[in-house]
């Protein structure tokens, strides 16, 4: 690949402060010889998103898209696949699409709360056992040997590097995460969306929140939603891969019966059955599956059709996420 | 800014496969409409590192920089400053390094392990009070209202930011983020460090574990070291700011007396005063302070210059970091 970008940084969003009393004193050994005695109490910030972001020097879209990573996973689920094959970041950019990736609270680098009491329940590890049925990539008894499904996309072959990038997950801080989420978009000015799996809650209630910054949300095989959404501005493309039939966790009915509820409301929503589309074989991470370009191609040309009326863009403009 | 990449991408290394058996099943709600029963028994990975990296079109150094964090930190430390100027990353990109940019084990996109009985102790996090003192912006009763050191140059207006850039960090884990940096050296391949504060600690006893991939070290404010440095193949340049004699925590002393006992071996090696230099008012967090691009240019002419002999670089090689 070759790639010339204006601009690229990142930055910390949203989030609120804590003050912790009452503690007592601690002391422990912090380095290779010394013993640090600290105070636990004071202000701390907590409930914050992080966000990359890269702009391309050619910028073709009229607005950038912002990635929404899924439960138990981070930004980097966009980035390199698990196999070494280039993600969506680097395809997206290739399109001329800035691009913005999110760490979403208590995630990556958007850190996590460790204090008492702030947040509910215990953090949810994932074991790769969980992800092979939950992500589709094989009968649960196909675990052991890696035998996965017949026709897979999925990358099994490096399915190790995947689950190197599993990160513990709250059941308690959805509403947190959509907070965090609207200040990005505050941030940052109007965007489109791409979101994956438990990231469709966050992201369709931040996009309801913000009907006049974000006008497409690109939902990849959604867990969670809002039908706040305002159906004069906001268009929705919804994806979702293969393999449905042998599990019960069926995101693509759930995916269907949001969009026909959105239409209902004379909102503009598509639906791609990636089986029905010819494109058989993907499992719940079709970013990292292989055929991920070609899917970042098809996403890129329908978010470009999509915007072809909105205006012009002023790609002189301070890079966004800057202060 | 105007940037032309080669490459650019990201993997996870290192880490090892942890099992848990014995546990009962849970339910929990995990989507807004959605009781999951899980069986947290399985297989996981712990202790991995994740490295992103960026590869200039132009590269102008005969090896890339490995960026290692310090502690309660991630790899966004090296980025964006918290008041919106280019961090370091952009910096040494623009000098023609390639760069690799670490968040290691239990920090940031390396994810962190929340099975029982695998790391010791509780995870410590910082308050923005002890960071203000440890950190060297001001004195401790100076916190509340933001009043740091004279000629402080932290961009404290941007206090905030940086607190939300905090994570915590566990104490017990300094075997495990050696071994996981390693293990990104070996995937890397030859490479200089750039470390800050606890951040010495690994960075330093994985140079002493791989002499024939690291050649350099970078030592900003290092909190830990090695005494195990190759003086025939090895060489580091130490580097220390403003404000020791109003802190107990005398890094610049440790890292001269590190030093000493360094070239007492027949190693080479400097050590930067920044105030000796004419830079007075650096805090703990030069890569973030004012002039933090001035330092840049500094530390990449002297890796630079350092590097003169090392022989021709095969810059068609393919990109590092990739399988």
């Amino acid at each position: 690949m070759s790639l010339c970008l204006s601009g690229m940084g990142s930055f910390h969003a949203g989030g609120r402060w804590v003050a912790i009393t009452g503690e007592a004193l601690r002391t422990a050994r912090f380095t290779q010889d010394t013993e640090v005695t600290f105070d636990p109490n004071g202000h701390y910030v907590v409930e914050q998103a992080y966000v990359q972001w890269f702009r391309p020097a050619e910028v073709k879209a009229s607005r950038g898209v912002l990635f929404v990573h899924g439960g138990g996973l981070t930004g980097a689920m966009w980035e390199t696949t698990p196999d070494g094959r280039s993600g969506w970041v680097e395809l997206f950019l290739g399109q001329g699409f800035p691009v913005y990736v999110l760490d979403g609270v208590e995630r990556g680098r958007a850190g996590w709360c460790a204090l008492p009491s702030v947040w509910e329940g215990d953090p949810i590890p994932r074991s790769a056992e969980w992800a092979w049925e939950l992500f589709r990539l094989g009968h649960k008894n196909g675990f052991a040997t890696r035998q996965a499904f017949a026709g897979q996309r999925f990358p099994i072959e490096a399915l190790d590097a995947f689950v190197a990038g599993f990160v513990p997950r709250w059941l308690s801080t959805a509403d947190a995460q959509t907070t965090a989420l609207v200040a990005v978009l505050d941030r940052i000015g109007p965007v489109d969306l791409i979101c994956h799996s438990q990231g469709g809650e966050s992201a369709f209630r931040a996009a309801a929140a913000r009907p006049g910054l974000v006008s497409r949300v690109v939902a990849i095989e959604p867990s969670g939603f809002d039908d706040g959404l305002d159906p004069a501005r906001q268009t929705v493309l919804g994806l979702h891969g293969d393999f449905f039939t042998d599990t019960t966790v069926r995101l693509d009915l759930k995916l269907r019966a949001f969009a026909e509820r959105f239409a209902g409301r004379g909102g503009r929503t598509e639906v791609w059955d990636l089986v029905a589309r010819g494109e058989s074989g993907h499992s719940h991470m079709p970013m990292m599956d292989r055929g991920n370009d070609v899917l970042a191609a098809e996403i890129g040309a329908w978010l470009l059709g999509a915007t072809r009326d909105d205006g012009a863009f002023d790609s002189t403009s301070p890079c966004p996420g800057r202060t």
